[in-house]
């Protein structure tokens, strides 16, 4: 197995990447939605394809292979996490009225909202379907139970995300508690369930299930930090969606959290104006990123990644030595180490 | 086991009841929706609660119960199809800006597109763990894993249907044909799912449980031919929708397909205007009914309601007698002999 380091759209060059499993994935994807089927299907395979950084799929492989499962057997569970995971960027970038997504206009831009939601719901079930049809031998029928209520409980608390995330919207003091809960919910529930399904499904006993998705978890918030963080400081070549995107839609980062809590009451105006504004010019963007940078707050979100993906790493710590522990290990330490 | 035959918002008086089924149902969604609960939670509980005609949980249960099986464990199942269904409802009511559901305001309408997204796509989630966790004692593996699947193509052939249905708009030409699948799809496809999932946590073997699913189906089409006869035969008070909601949305529903072939030039004409216009005043309403009465439309579409019934009721010929084999068989009648 090697362990390559690609140029990353992110700009760092340590994104943990298995070229043998990216395969698998992409392969598998292609052949499942092929071009030139029905409608639904053409939708589907315009939201998957070319894929992002199949990065959940990624870890439930890395997972079951850490636990002495067939990575080959889980491939079904492992495209289930992605079908999942875009079928919420679409339904996001509808509510978000963002309009790019992976540099390409996004599917609702693309197709209209109509076909945009049904997409996204065709997405959910084929998930449920993937799952479902992943029974890898030798493993018991409860673990595949868990799988499919893992991936619903997740599902839920992604929506529970999306409806918080809604609350503190254009609000720069809403805190850092609740970010930190839209972050466990958003980001944080998928990666956990990527890695917990990758276990059972690759035959691990519930406790080692547990910490694999309290490593999932705690990868998923330093992810998420890592990403807010990104945005204030790459331009969209690097990101594949507009630098303003986060400030059009009033969404009060880490960064600006923290700049708030630790900004004098000229800062704090600043920041809700900016906020309010739901808009923002070159000048305006580079403004807001100087205050990110003045008061600290963007440092701090950086330290708070660098916290969850040091906790990420030390759940890791029961497995024993192999290429895909050593995968889980690496992507802990790129989400800590943002722009560092 | 008593069968009610109360009165009917449809309009007659002998849709298919089990009033212990009823209660069970409803009394199981009000401890798992409660009023209170967080904001995610209420959104679901303002489209679940107060229930409809809870007909396809009622199916699921019937089918548990006629092969042997006890209904108590699998209400969670019956929810599950409940959940689903509503939450197709939700996402089409935004796709068909249709803002009155059940005679209150549509869930988009009272909450707005975003939340309403998100509840639906929550519903789905619920629908998974729902089904996930009802694992009748006695009931094998296969049977729990084949359930889930079940729900998810259900789930995934409606999707198929809205975008299929999405292209016959305004298109009185479209054809019987094309009609049926969308019908068999969008509604039939969710009624299949219904039956089979009570059939197979009931205990069913793989046989019976296909009988079965096939029965749903052929109920499905035949129930969704009524719904379409009686929105061209009844007010809003008896439909809960506008009388004027599949005009405005230029769905081209069987009577209206129907009178379109047996229609004359000038007719032909004049159903496409009427579907094109996309809205109808009073007048215009009674004249395009008056159109499917005229041609035969609407009484070819009554056969064709009957026809599907008939067929579905032949499905049971090989269950013992039961109550729950005489409320499928009722529902067959009712669903075969709209509005005669």
């Amino acid at each position: 197995m090697t362990m390559l380091a690609h140029a990353d759209p992110h700009g760092d060059s340590r994104r943990p990447e298995e070229p043998r499993f990216e395969r698998k994935l992409r392969d598998e994807m292609e052949r499942r939605w092929p071009a030139g089927a029905d409608e639904l299907s053409a939708l589907g395979r315009y939201a998957l394809l070319p894929p992002g950084k199949l990065l959940r799929p990624l870890l439930t492989l890395a997972c079951a292979e850490a636990v002495g499962g067939a990575p080959d057997d889980v491939v079904p569970a492992a495209l289930a996490l992605e079908y999942l995971h875009v079928a919420t960027l679409v339904h996001d970038d509808i509510i978000d009225a963002d309009d790019v997504r992976r540099s390409r206009p996004a599917l609702h831009v693309a197709h209209g909202v109509p076909d945009a939601i049904v997409t996204g719901d065709h997405l959910i079930f084929a998930a449920f379907a993937a799952i479902g049809e992943c029974r890898p031998a030798g493993v018991t029928a409860e673990a595949g139970t868990a799988a499919v209520m893992a991936l619903a409980t997740a599902g839920s608390d992604l929506c529970r995300g999306q409806v918080l995330e809604a609350r503190l919207v254009g609000d720069p003091a809403a805190g850092v508690e609740a970010y930190l809960t839209v972050a466990t919910l958003k980001t944080g529930a998928l990666f956990r369930a990527a890695c917990r399904i990758g276990a059972l499904l690759g035959g691990a006993d519930a406790e080692q299930a547990e910490r694999l998705g309290e490593y999932g978890e705690l990868l998923g918030i330093a992810f998420q930090i890592r990403d807010d963080v990104l945005a204030c400081t790459l331009g969209p070549e690097a990101t594949g969606k507009p630098s303003t995107s986060d400030l059009a839609n009033g969404r009060p980062t880490l960064p600006v959290l923290l700049a708030y809590e630790a900004g004098d009451r000229a800062t704090r105006r600043r920041l809700a104006a900016a906020l309010a504004r739901r808009s923002a010019g070159p000048g305006e963007l580079a403004e807001f990123r100087a205050m990110l940078v003045a008061t600290g707050g963007l440092d701090l979100a950086r330290a708070r990644a660098t916290g969850y993906g040091e906790q990420a790493l030390a759940r890791l710590s029961t497995l024993e030595a192999s290429a895909s522990r050593d995968l889980l290990a690496s992507a802990a330490t790129w989400a800590a180490g943002v722009g560092q």
